[in-house]
């Protein structure tokens, strides 16, 4: 396939898929029962460009690779999505040896393994069904980790929290899903909107729509380093009222893409906002310890809503947490948890009940989970290593959105907030007229052309932001700083050096890519 | 809470649940954002009885007996579902062993996990982002799995398999949702039905009123062991095409709750029924290792379609496979996977879309996917254990699945079908005229009446046939003969123990209620 094929058809995907694949031939001519024609038309329009065109063409680039073709590259790099142990981030020891117990209990005898690791496996087990993770756990998770669950929360917060509130679902991803779900009613005089930052992590939109739930934009303020604009809000808020009822606004901080860090004033400035219109609140708080920048501080929405009380001590709310993020990376073990604040105990009775007919959340995920919110104690065997390697992770990471954004500084055409928190950076292009002609005359958006050039150049595989959402008339894109940020060691040497290829790679493609557009 | 109280309440459950729930004091008085009156009426209506007030009320009994409580009896039997570990069925160590290395890679240098375990999880690794099982794999699941699943299906079917067409999915359960969600339509002219059996595990019933898809049910024939009869299927098809787009036929085959195997006649007669009615079958086949009648033999949908050939080769065909049942039992874990068949491959693609914006199954569920589809072969260390671990399980079931029809058949009032295969037997009750009336005085159906009294008598918890659906004025329960099909140990003695155990709770219960209500 060649490129201008490719984007081509990368287009047609990105305006509902159907094009582009009603052009394949199907594989028998005998007609379909389930057809693209008559099938879900909220999935077929669904977009989720983490995982799109550019991925898949990335996947193609490294089976060609394999199979001894030549390129300009001799690896593929996945950037296009958060995922660190991908980018060669070690697993947390004890986390991996939390779940080797629990898996194999055999391993409780075994004199390889910490004291501390076999009490914490031994506390999982007992709460396991038939003291075996092969059981199905409660529908809300296996109790005394939401427990733990709620002593992390309220250590972080300094407040009590009650564990009842607390559900353990696939990834924070299910636990966004499940609220969202709850506000579907296809018997509402006017359609259900939710409120969702641009640019977004693509869950939100996708799942938006394959719920049929609407889309309501509101522009984070890049100039204001990507900070919540309650005007802009309003705007959004008001612009919508005609279509939608709106009942909910999602809120990502840490942010992804941009990498942003709300002020707590900002936090409370969205508690008001919300509350005085009603809306119940989803506070995606997954990067919660991935601060980078030492003048800013994670507030989690519970704490400021608890702390400015009064007529907002009501506020609904659901927080989420993942064990994919933070210096942990376990996105593969699929585990997080969702706390609600406010929710009407009728509603989450509910919510649980609709989880119950799913069964569970993987019971190895949770005890990952378990080991992320009640890790080793001072003094405990494990309690030196688990720090190190915590600490070793963290620190490298802060330093790695240092060195991207020096980066990317020294690069014409390219301008980048500060890399606050989160795992991202989210730069903007400012490209030159004859690269947007030239992308045009593709037919594609001129980042998806920039993201596509930079693949087939340099095998760096990112997401155009186009795929996030972004005001009209600008351009960036996401992920060679996840490379950047996720995928070095935590010692100084290979850090240095892959950096110094990655730079290899990106620069003299951005600089060739500028020259010949300018 | 008195018998009575929770009676009534759980029959207002049953019908909708919502009046039971709107019947609770809400923690706040404030106005909600999300009430139950707002939310998803999908959400609100549908029921899962495999969790529903009787397991609830088991729960209340368990923690009354941890507190010291005096009951005539001294635990709960948790026999409402199909998970073999939280009833005491040992993991089968090579399964777990490999797990335990997928998690903890320092164990591939133990002397104490055999070499083609090591092997095994190499091969995992190798495919795992980073080698790492904290990586996310790709949405349709770990490659090399996939290609084992496919294998593991070509060598049950004697057929070639292309793992292409398979996806791994977060239990059976997920790839049941994933294909029905692609029949949702909200813009059809008129509602889309999906055939159901009755009686059915209640994932069906809960996810087509999840989606918003109608429920068109057809009966299976109690009286042909539990047969599907075609005639039937005819006719549930002729009245609901009034009211529906009937798209998809389910079948359970081998049977949950009812036990029974398909003949292959009988699949053939599926078949033709779903050709000539352009219906899509779903084959949820998850229990087909458990097969305990020497007279049966699980033929899969694809295996049979295939043979048929001619103009029944392009039938469009989901199959579903589940680690949480066979001999496996891994219910926590969450995986399956899903085969399709002729689906129409752009319609495959927009359903691992979708699943792309849920990301992917756990890693570590996938591992315990591929040991086991991929099981060690004769001469490798793991194999002697491995076969005999297997071969004990299923060899328990089968003689648990013979002891449970023997007890049934010396109890007045119950009628039971041979159990021929998966873990459930369905008994019929007999009730007479004045427990029927008893149960109609108290607002409930007459097979919850029995269940909540043998529960509030013996500790058993089980599902009232009315949770799976039943012929009017017909009653059943399901989940006892769970208990002693599933919950005993290999060897002979705590076999029989248990078994003892578990009759002389129950036996008395059920002469006593029959007495009282005679």
């Amino acid at each position: 396939m060649t490129f201008t094929r490719l984007l081509s058809v990368a287009l047609k995907s990105c305006k509902g898929q159907s094009r582009f694949l009603s052009t394949c031939k199907p594989l028998s001519v005998t007609k379909k029962t389930l057809t693209i024609d008559n099938m879900n038309p909220n999935v077929k329009e669904m977009e989720f460009a983490v995982r799109g065109p550019i991925v898949i063409r990335g996947g193609q680039l490294e089976k060609d690779l394999e199979k001894g073709a030549q390129k300009p590259f001799n690896s593929i790099v996945k950037a296009n999505i958060g995922d660190a142990h991908d980018m060669e981030q070690k697993p947390i020891t004890f986390i991996r040896q939390v779940l080797a117990c629990v898996a194999y209990p055999e391993l409780l005898q075994s004199m390889a393994i910490p004291e501390d690791v076999k009490e914490h496996a031994k506390t999982v087990l007992h709460d396991c069904g038939g003291h075996s993770a092969g059981a199905y756990t409660p529908s809300a998770g296996i109790e005394c980790i939401r427990k733990h669950c709620a002593e992390y929360i309220s250590r972080r917060d300094g407040l009590p929290c009650n564990y009842e509130n607390i559900v353990l679902t696939a990834g924070a991803t299910e636990g966004i899903r499940n609220i969202l779900k709850l506000f579907v009613n296809q018997k509402s005089p006017k359609k259900v909107g939710i409120m969702i930052p641009i640019p977004q992590y693509p869950l939100y939109s996708a799942t938006l729509d394959e719920f049929g739930l609407g889309q309501v934009r509101y522009y984070l303020d890049e100039k204001n380093n990507w900070g919540l604009n309650i005007e802009e809000c309003e705007k959004a808020l008001e612009a919508a009222k005609d279509e939608y009822i709106v009942k909910a606004i999602c809120v990502i901080n840490p942010g992804n893409p941009a990498g942003q860090v709300l002020t707590r004033n900002n936090i409370e400035e969205v508690i008001r906002f919300a509350h005085k219109n009603n809306l119940f609140i989803l506070a995606d708080e997954v990067y919660q310890d991935n601060i980078h920048d030492k003048n800013s501080r994670f507030f989690s929405f519970k704490k400021v809503i608890t702390d400015m009380g009064g007529e907002y001590k009501d506020q609904e709310l659901a927080s989420f947490y993942s064990v994919s993020k933070g210096y942990m990376g376990e996105c593969g073990l699929r585990c997080g948890y969702t706390e609600v604040l406010n929710m009407d105990p009728e509603v989450f009775k509910m919510m649980v009940k609709m989880m119950s007919s799913k069964l569970c959340a993987s019971s190895l995920g949770q005890a990952a989970l378990d080991s992320a919110v009640n890790p080793p104690k001072p003094g405990e065997p494990s309690y030196a290593l688990w720090l190190k390697e915590k600490t070793g992770i963290l620190e490298s990471m802060r330093e790695r959105a240092r060195l991207v954004q020096e980066a990317y500084g020294s690069l014409e055409g390219i301008e980048c907030s500060a890399i606050q928190g989160a795992l991202y950076a989210f730069p903007k292009l400012h490209l030159p007229p004859k690269a947007i002609a030239a992308a045009a005359e593709k037919n594609v958006e001129a980042d998806f052309f920039y993201c596509m050039e930079m693949l087939e150049a340099t095998g760096i595989c990112t997401v155009p932001g186009s795929g996030f959402g972004q005001e009209a008339g600008t351009y960036h894109f996401s992920g060679l700083q996840r490379k950047l940020i996720c995928s070095f060691r935590t010692t100084i040497l290979p850090q240095t050096h892959l950096m110094k290829e990655m730079l290899e790679r990106f620069k003299p493609f951005h600089e060739k890519f500028m020259r010949k557009y300018s």
